[in-house]
């Protein structure tokens, strides 16, 4: 059942899954290849069952030659119905598979779910193929295997490492270096700024303006020259149309594996340490520094010149005042304990209601 | 009184609205036409007064052949004196009008004006001209009379419907479908998208990239393939630079009459339904889902994998926990109820003033 | 020490600032030529040392030709030890330099500062080179010596002023007027607008499109058309992926001086005075009033028809639902003073912790 539902016939429904006319596709591979991909344990059907699996799909939806995945006691039902040829799942719902189905055992469901949808979908490499509407400029260092996609503009003697795709419309800063196997999309900015390998920009990312620095002037503001660049470490993604301005006197520096969502702001001289999580529309302001392992939830805003420790999380529009201890947990509007806030909730919707009964 | 004031001659002063020089400007109309367009009653000036309409206007600069419009008693004395040669207004002011001036009575004043204003300056019509500068890909499909601007890049397999408009350096994705009469403005990213009928996209929106999807791995976070489409139901608008990313497993659908402000997220899986309003720079997370005619005000945030009703009216800053019933107004960060959120505010003001003295 | 460090030889290394490969520079300038432009005092250096400087750097990194710069107390100890040639400094810490080292004395040390690092480090001037691949309209006023990069875009009828630069792929609208010596980046879009002298637009930028307008009606939301304009006063900056929506029936007006940081949003008919500063994702809704010298912190929101007075400051993450006077610092959502701010915040903690502890 790889065929792909046409929109037309289906209105109201879910495209199906990977659907190969917007999806990169790879496969089929067998259950031996899986399993090692996956690194799950393989425990096959009890009732026969396929050996070659041609992509993934929902529970609800897959057919024998798919993979489907079941992390949560809330969908066993859909589990006991499923017509998925193999299933991904923890240890403990690992008997609950129907006959015809196999399964995956692993520890880490989701992260085997990631690497075996990863092998069917693979991100689409580079085709090496340089648009003639691109603009390149002089001394322009392209790697092997470098795709510019079409209007893309080059600035002088930026370097692009081998396999990186440049996107249609995406602004490359002069000097500018980026490193192998980044992915440039789509009308993203980037000025001023290094990038290690493997780095993902999404669309209309911007990279290397500069921070909000000014000066009170007899006759106005005036502007504090933004000398420094934007450093974006190995396999650091930015989402879609967040900002990242360089730094005043010295970098704004994102560290290696640290994921950042869309909308998203980062000041001057910010620094964040290595695999930190920043969701979206959160902002942190110049020269604040996060250790490795922070999280960062939505909405969230944290003042300049502050430093949050390592694995310290900081709750959704939570509003950072001072510094956070490593490991701590923090939330509200200005920040504190996750505990201390919701005590303070319910405290005042006591008070509350009882001023409202005497009154 | 249809001449359009210079810019250097009138320092400081508002440019007359619709100036011709930026839009786009029909008529003159009849009374008759416009008592037809608008949906209102015409209630003809008493003392002759013009029967040819040749645009709109504020009251306190429209002239005899001009229609203005007054919703708010606040501003009678303007009506009193106002040279308009028509104006839109409720049933209660009906009778305030000068006597040079007709009045075009409705019960939904709004409404009538947004019609009457629509009549004298249309959207502009698509040119049908594909700009030479443009790339568009293999089996593109263009409909009859699709405007196509500078710079624009169409993928291979792009379905475009007839009437559309593709604005400067939009990118439009490999296998995108955009239905009829769509307006994509300039720098629009679409990709991994369907869209239907007269949905217009505003400068900087980013359509269909990766939700943010990852699992932890023993050497930083791996990627979960992000397999679904955005499906943008008929007539849904979306403001500029805002980002709705795709699904991961399933679509991410926005209903049909929908209109999201500037800088709204909107994360992967998520649904809303007809006709909600999502003001600017509100968050939606993964996979929650909004009824019918929901209201998200601005700044508010909704955390992920919650329900909210129909009708319901999330407050400005809002932080949304949890469910909320339809028909429901909530305020505050938890969500509350309206009441009792100011009832709090209106309890912790006098608790803190009382300590104030007593200390 | 004017060389340039190599990113390959120093791993982990913050970049020298102003890398001679990003940015632009000027020079050398002789001490006397400093003090004119920084408007601060000289106070030679008692051991001999330079008369002649290259450029800028920080304290523990500049070297015999470069100009530093103290302003905090903190930083006393890197002034002992700094290898600076001369050090712009406030009058308590002017007998603070070492002997080698010649101090620039200022009551204003980081605007003295602003003025020496932009004379190092000028904004580029205009290379006067119109991009072949950019696309002009027809009736387009081009002044003097402008720069239009490479894809942009300028409609039918624009002017654009003597020195002003237009950046790759910006999409400047018909009949738009843009000032003598503005600059703007990648990827703005401006449409519907009249700009002054001097104003800068981030990459990015949204300037101009529809406000969020519209009407009920029996089969969905019908649009208001947007008939005004945006005005940028002279000298205005708006920050990357910043939103500014055109008036509805008069214009949106920033004024002069104003300084807008990254992903704000700006509602239809808003009026800011001169030189305010809104801060990054801070949102004012439509036909809000800003006076002069407001500040708007990060995250704030305004409520739309509301005013700010003269000199006002607006905290972060504020939530502002009603006017809000002249010189007043509130804070808080819905917004409050200050200090009933904190006393609330106290307030609350205190009762909180004696009703745990009584339970």
């Amino acid at each position: 059942m790889s065929e792909v539902s046409s929109f037309s016939e289906q209105p109201g429904q879910d495209t199906r899954p990977g659907d190969p006319r917007f999806f990169h596709r790879s496969g089929p591979f067998t259950v031996e290849q899986l399993a090692e991909v996956s690194g799950a344990d393989f425990a096959p059907a009890k009732a026969g069952g396929k050996s070659l699996f041609r992509g993934v799909a929902p529970l609800h939806v897959a057919g024998p030659d798919e993979v489907s995945f079941l992390d949560n006691r809330r969908y066993l039902p859909l589990l006991a119905e499923t017509r998925a040829g193999a299933v991904i799942l923890g240890p403990a719902f690992a008997d609950k598979c129907p006959e015809a189905t196999a399964a995956f055992v692993s520890k880490s469901p989701y992260l085997a779910w990631a690497r075996v949808a990863s092998a069917f979908h693979p991100a689409p490499p580079s085709t090496g193929f340089c648009h003639p509407s691109a603009v390149i400029g002089k001394n322009v260092a392209l790697g092997e295997n470098v795709q510019v996609g079409p209007c893309a503009v080059i600035g002088d003697g930026a370097h692009i490492g081998a396999g990186s795709i440049i996107g249609a419309h995406a602004s490359i800063g002069q000097s500018v270096e980026i490193g192998e196997r980044c992915r440039i999309h789509d009308h993203v900015t980037v000025s001023h700024a290094r990038l290690g390998e493997r780095v993902t920009l999404f669309p209309g990312a911007r990279i290397g303006q500069d921070g909000f620095g000014f000066a009170v002037g007899p006759a106005g503001f005036e502007t504090v020259p933004q000398l420094g660049l934007v450093v974006l470490e190995d396999g650091v993604e930015i989402g879609a149309n967040s900002t990242i301005d360089r730094g005043s006197m010295k970098d704004t520096v994102i560290g290696a594996g640290t994921r950042i969502d869309n909308l998203v702001q980062i000041g001057h001289n910010a620094r964040l340490g290595r695999c930190c999580i920043v969701v979206s529309q959160a902002g942190i302001s110049g020269s604040t520094e996060l250790g490795d392992f922070v999280t960062i939830a939505a909405q969230a805003g944290l003042i300049g010149h502050i430093k949050i420790g390592d694995k310290a999380r900081v709750g959704a529009q939570c509003g950072v005042m001072s510094d956070v201890e490593a490991g701590a947990d923090v939330i509200g509007s200005p920040a504190m304990p996750f505990r201390e806030f919701f005590r303070n909730v319910a405290t005042l919707r006591k008070l509350s209601a009882r001023k409202t009964e005497s009154s």
